[in-house]
């Protein structure tokens, strides 16, 4: 089984570091092709760099020679899930959502703990969108940026283990999804910090798009993932995109 | 008072006959100033050419030379506002939201009837998050694509009329929003159909805009329409685009 | 075009100031017309003061020679709002839902700040009732009454800059609609302190009403707003009201 | 004990046949007195007249020399049961809760049935208000009027019945209250047609009354329903109301 | 009439206390009997005991030989009260929902007090499936066990009282029910320290459910609440129990 | 890794039947344990047979020696998995919500089609309570017994592939989850028939069991899922049970 994960920036250390801790969890005989869209910002922050990425994201998918069995957008709370799904026969697997999901198995409630406060709202609106808000407790801002967290990771990990456990204490969430990728100990930090189980959405979006391709199910296409209608598309994709 | 008011289709018929539309119930002293995307599909019908849309736009915009008092997105049921919002400083209307908010003052419950039934759940998302969900009785599609709207007017006409028709009947409409554009007597056949009040988005939109305006409000961007951070966008926006 | 704004107390200069604020954002030719009913309370905090308004502002409609084009119900959270569409065939606008649906455009969430906490659960209701509470953050009182506002306009001015300050800061509102009328300088001061857009129900009214009579458009009569059927009603209205 | 039971249409065999209902089921030792108001719609359906009703009862009860120890608003929908209770100390009960809440003891979803096709909004918003709209399954209206129900009750029970049988078979209600008062066999008859129970709204309302004099509970002043503050209430009550 | 009243505890002071509460408050020729299930936890606290205690309620009521006239399961925010209504013919009330409905009359909002915060998810889920949620402020835990309540009274008192206080002042609850049983004087301690009513729920349950007999009322039988279809049942109820 | 079934039907050719589903989608080196209650209904159908089923399970799971590495609770809408949940440390997965869970991941919305009528509710409060019901479409019933299944398979299947269309047509289902087991071919002639992804929720729950344990994830103990205090538990479990 082949599944393509698709960094939503276009910087590539992250995507080698989502890539590998994707790999850390595939099951033998599951090959994990990281991916990098061409165009598009350094770390997506906002709506305006989301929308843009959501394209990327499906032009990278267009592009990829193929095949592949799957695909995971890694990008936390971010647009352009539904747009894949109308592209494509196989499963694609959101990482929020994945994180969410899982959740829901393990606690009541459970909360999400992101970077900057201006990505809060964009994630509260995806996880409304796909259903999964009904037991999401709080999303929560550690006020560092995406970048940041490579450069310092020493406190990246502080402030986020600071607000898992307000979101633990304050807000009764009974597990925590880390909003944000990248770092090789962080969920072992929060768990040992507040108690509860953390869950990591890259891993947990492997686990389930494995699942899916074993299950031999994927995305229903009679209604709103239909195929694009055939129809002129004006200069686009992009020449050198 | 200068607005723009942007096309999320690519056709440039479609573009003339929104300008058309909103000239017609502009202020004496607003000037409508039509725009077509550089890219993009010749009609939107779906997530992935909605998202390519939002981004059309949003560049269509950032390319305009200026100035301009407010932005009107022509597209019912579209992805892209947030990201308008964040890039200006001007106020941004959503045609889908200015015909709900306007509905609102003029019944207890209203309808949107659209073309194809695969963009029924783009516009119940779009209202969803607008906020302006409560007293949607129903979203329903005519089963006509958008071009078709121009190819045969007067089977277009019978069959939005008819489905409005239901709305009132069985859904308990008390108003009917068009969620399609670029007919000229399409409203007037409706209200004598149904006898209630039937909102086009375009009007609605460049009233809602030219008020914002006048009272010298525009987006809040304290949070979640904060101007995008200051990074570096890759390969964007293409060369010819 | 001749537009009524009718007054919910019977304090004639709440009616001036309200009147005074409404002329300032009208376009040239429209009229507009303050009313103060001929009973009730001289200022309305509470549900029994508000039933009373209620029925004072749609007498004082009926008693009013005419005619008009629209109707503006200058109350915070007040009742009344459905029988007042009953009863004409012109555009009623609510200061509350036209300050809410305003706000919607402008930013995600916004919250209402107000006079006495009693009056917080009828903002609430009639949020609720209008279907415009999904994106409120929170009704905020300021701890002063009505009357207060005209006695010692710093204090009060203070007062509900520091409510909406921690609406912004504790609830995540992103737009202030000020739920009080009659002070000249307050909006500017709410802006100044808190960086966000303020909205001032009485202006957003009027823009709301010239809208829909320049649009064309009035109350559905089909269910909810019927005229009311032809019956016998006892010792209405009171001969001296 | 002594239960005022208002009326809120000013039509005398109305409050008593009410008064007869309320008589049938009270305990003994409970002192049912009905009140019709001395203004207002001989039958009220619509707004209009329910706001002018809402005034009507508080009047009424206003201008009875007392003691009482509980007041019922019988009227299935109607505004102004927030201002009786700010106005009184004795407990409040609603006829249109009363019955919800006791419904809701007996099966998963009720439905209510009622007269007029216009007051289904009414009796909506009152429900939800009341925060009983949850297991609500449907308001169904018989399209009969409330004076109709006196001059051909055969027919009347027939409409109803047959609507009570539509919520139970389309709508799943497993409950059906009566929105509809004044028949001395309706209850009956719907029972035996649908199989599920029948609520009358006077009834339940009396033996909540009752139940919560007993208890010696009473409206909660804190916040809400705290009377109103002491003020100029200009030219009211009229003369001869 | 008789109405049995059901303890979830199995230990007979709960039951005793239990009983002479629901006495309290019979009416004249109204026989409470207190039963105690003859298996399960000495005090229930989560969801393992809660479930052991439905099963155990619901053999003590098939145990009993009758006759009666309705059950009180008393238990806060317990499993089993579904199944009990499948199994008898006359009218069950769940102390839980008999609090909260009767709460609804007397304020815009209520909040529960209740012991352990692990109880606090129990209750919510209860309120929630009983359509009862809407208007809940709060549901917040003292912290105390059942258990402690017997053992320090004036402890228990306190910590409940205060937490109350919180649910009035920080919450805005107009109305606190009592989530725990068996303390005499509890309810006017906290009605003196908050000013707001206080509501047992055993006494709320006995008055509900004296009034659907009144009225002739049982649960409904058409749908949720059918009789269990005849089929074997292995190795139940157990040779002991 | 060693993944307890267990039936919530005390009718061993059901749990063959689950168990042999369960065992065709493990992962090599998954050894599927199915389990029979040792009492409790031949088929649960209704709220005394469920929770009776719910101790039934958690009895069977807590008499086993283990080791084992998660549950799954393999009945449709059944009450327990909460207890389960406090009473393990290794997590514990609903069949229902394994099912809905896996639904989202493939569709905007999506229905389950049942057995009885009877058991509707059930599924809806389950799915309620899990989180899962915001893009639920409908509950549907084909109107026949569990019992049924095995007896007239061909008849069965027919029923269950007509409501699964109607759900798709009608009630714009994109994704049925089979809210009945033990039928071989039954996913591949409604997949036929609907043209929609169609799941069984014991293959659901096999891939999500198995995904936590190799996440390194379990049930949250903080708060909800706390493990029973310790206490007095009277006459249980039975001897013979």
């Amino acid at each position: 089984m082949r599944i393509l994960v698709v960094n939503v920036n276009t910087t590539q250390s992250i995507t080698d570091s989502i890539g590998a801790q994707a790999a850390r969890v595939a099951s033998p005989g599951t090959e994990i092709v990281p991916l990098t869209p061409a165009f598009g910002a350094e770390s997506v922050e906002g709506n305006y760099e989301s929308y843009l990425a959501a394209v990327a994201v499906m032009e990278a998918v267009r592009a990829h020679p193929g095949p592949f069995d799957a695909v995971i957008q890694a990008g936390y709370g971010e647009h352009g899930r539904e747009g894949l799904q109308e592209l494509l026969d196989v499963p694609v697997v959101d990482i929020t959502e994945a994180a969410a999901s899982t959740a829901q198995f393990l606690g009541r409630r459970y909360s999400v703990v992101t970077t900057l406060d201006r990505t809060v709202p964009l994630i509260e609106e995806r996880l409304h969108v796909a259903g999964l808000s009904a037991r999401c407790a709080s999303v929560r801002a550690s006020g560092l940026a995406v970048l940041d967290l490579e450069r310092d990771e020493k406190a990246a990990v502080d402030a986020i283990a600071e607000e898992a456990l307000r979101a633990v204490r304050d807000d009764r969430a009974e597990v925590i999804c880390l909003g944000c990728g990248g770092m090789a100990g962080l969920a072992d930090v929060v768990v040992e910090r507040t108690g509860v189980p953390v869950i990591d959405g890259v891993t947990a979006a492997v686990t389930i798009a494995e699942s899916l391709v074993r299950l031999g199910l994927s995305t229903s296409k009679v209604r709103t993932y239909a195929p694009p209608r055939p129809k002129r598309i004006v200069n686009w994709p992009p020449a050198a995109g």
